[in-house]
């Protein structure tokens, strides 16, 4: 099997599609591991990027998947991914047979399940590897992967995922697993952000001493990675976009399309999505997320670090 | 200042008030801790239980309050604590003046300023405590305690404080400030057991292998404290309580109602709020508060481990 997924130089051909901030890092990460990259991003500028690294740009999507053994999307929903596979210029019909499509976007595994059905027919594989674990780790090549797909797709795959990832889930043979567990996962870290940002500015409302806060809850059963991580963003008063609202008004709005359909009712990602959707609505979309803090304080008329969000 | 805080042998003497299974941990750790502990609660068989491990039991609080230098209250929440003080029978008028009371109740940090001032009033000194820790940590004398209070009440507790807790935060020399640390760690607390509960039996719901959901999201950015804590309970399908879905009914009910005479929303708050009155509805309130999993799979028909909520 490895036989034909390398080029004749005995060298990987990998094609990355997206090279946004998790991409570009992705890419990197492939390079330095010794797959020969090619990049491709809708943005020329993002391209240019990588080749000033570099790597190899391609003009279109399908210039960088043709003859690829793997192709990377690093996209941003569901969508998006099918565009770039079955779209005006999808390059479905370019990738060559026992290529392996890694699909990393966050979607419905539904969608998930559909597009690898459609890709097995026409004779390619496709893994369903959501990412996790911000530019960073993108940067480094220690993302964690939650993966699910067919045995040939895992294999064709496998010399991408060693070089993007620390921790490589593998969590079955079909895909929409791997996107069913990142959907539980974002559940819970879109809650988590907007208990966060309730609870930090309810203190700040009652003029408790932040930094005390944080350093007693991070030691408490209160605690959560997202308390952990997001928190000093707001004592610092930095709303510089790590993660923007945005991505969670998607991501809980996908959870929430699920939930709907499977009847699960979800009272507590529907309360936290509304908060998202009011800091998206009041202008703070593109901001970090965990500016539902400013948002909780505007409301109330609680002081934070660095804004004025106190009514005088 | 502690001279005046030792009777004539040079032993401290504290009072338990509550012997439950909190309490009579605490009793416990003083006891081995050096102090002369006496103990009292309204159930007799819980002071019986007290003195057949060797220590002095009380028929009333006014008996067991009488002369002690430190008296800890460990009842469930405001309205008792003002009970013991100040009701039909209670042990204000007993206290030796320059005695500390100890409360560890969970309470709106508004009545905790109001017991404190009347306190004083009368002579003794108040020290608002919250405790965090569960009954294992009272029982080892490794509880977190959060507290506020006066130089004073400080000092004159510190010998039950160090035989109680492995970390005491002082949070300022006011009471009110502990109890209001404490409702922001029960909010977050409350709404992760939710957020915990609701994913787990989503997890359930599209059959995805839980004890994988429970190693890839205590590995991921989704993670919390509790869900680590109590997501086990469910795979065990063991509903024994530990903490009782009471206990957050009264805890967030305490959270809500302080948001609402603050003029502060708490949308996440609200909704895990009224899954735990669903649960207490339902008839479990007093079986361990992961049973909100079991509400979520008996709503949606998803199947845990132990139950038998999938209707056939």
């Amino acid at each position: 099997m490895s036989s034909q997924l390398e080029n004749a130089g005995g060298t990987v051909l990998a094609a990355v599609i997206g090279l946004g901030s998790m991409g570009f890092g992705m890419a990197r990460s492939m390079k330095r591991a010794g797959l020969d990259v090619v990049g491709y991003d809708i943005a020329p500028a993002a391209v240019g990027r990588f080749v000033e690294e570099g790597g190899r740009g391609a003009a279109t999507a399908a210039d960088a998947a043709r003859g690829a053994d793997i192709i990377v999307s690093v996209v941003v929903n569901g969508a998006q991914t099918e565009g770039i596979l079955f779209g005006p210029d999808g390059i479905a019909g370019v990738i060559k047979p026992g290529a392996v499509f890694v699909s990393s976007a966050t979607m419905d595994p539904a969608v998930a399940r559909d597009l690898s059905q459609r890709a097995e027919v026409l004779g390619f594989h496709y893994l369903d590897a959501p990412i996790s674990g911000g530019a960073a780790k993108a940067a480094s090549g220690e993302l964690t992967i939650m993966a699910s797909g067919s045995k040939a797709a895992f294999e064709g795959a496998r010399p991408a995922l060693d070089a993007m990832a620390a921790k490589i889930y593998e969590l079955g043979d079909t895909a929409g697993t791997g996107a069913a567990f990142k959907m539980i996962n974002q559940l819970l870290a879109g809650v988590h952000i907007a208990a966060a940002c309730e609870a930090i500015s309810f203190a700040a409302k009652q003029g408790l001493e932040l930094g005390k806060v944080y350093e007693v809850i991070t030691a408490s059963a209160g605690s959560s990675w997202m308390f952990e991580n997001r928190v000093p963003h707001v004592l610092a008063g930095d709303y510089t976009p790590r993660s923007a609202i945005e991505i969670f008004v998607k991501d809980l709005g996908i959870v929430q399309d699920m939930a709907r359909s499977e009847r699960y009712p979800v009272p507590l990602a529907a309360a936290a999505l509304q908060m998202y959707l009011a800091a998206a609505g009041a202008g703070m979309g593109r901001d970090d997320d965990s500016s539902l803090a400013r948002l909780y304080a505007q409301l109330s008329g609680a002081t934070l670090p660095g804004t004025n969000s106190k009514k005088e």
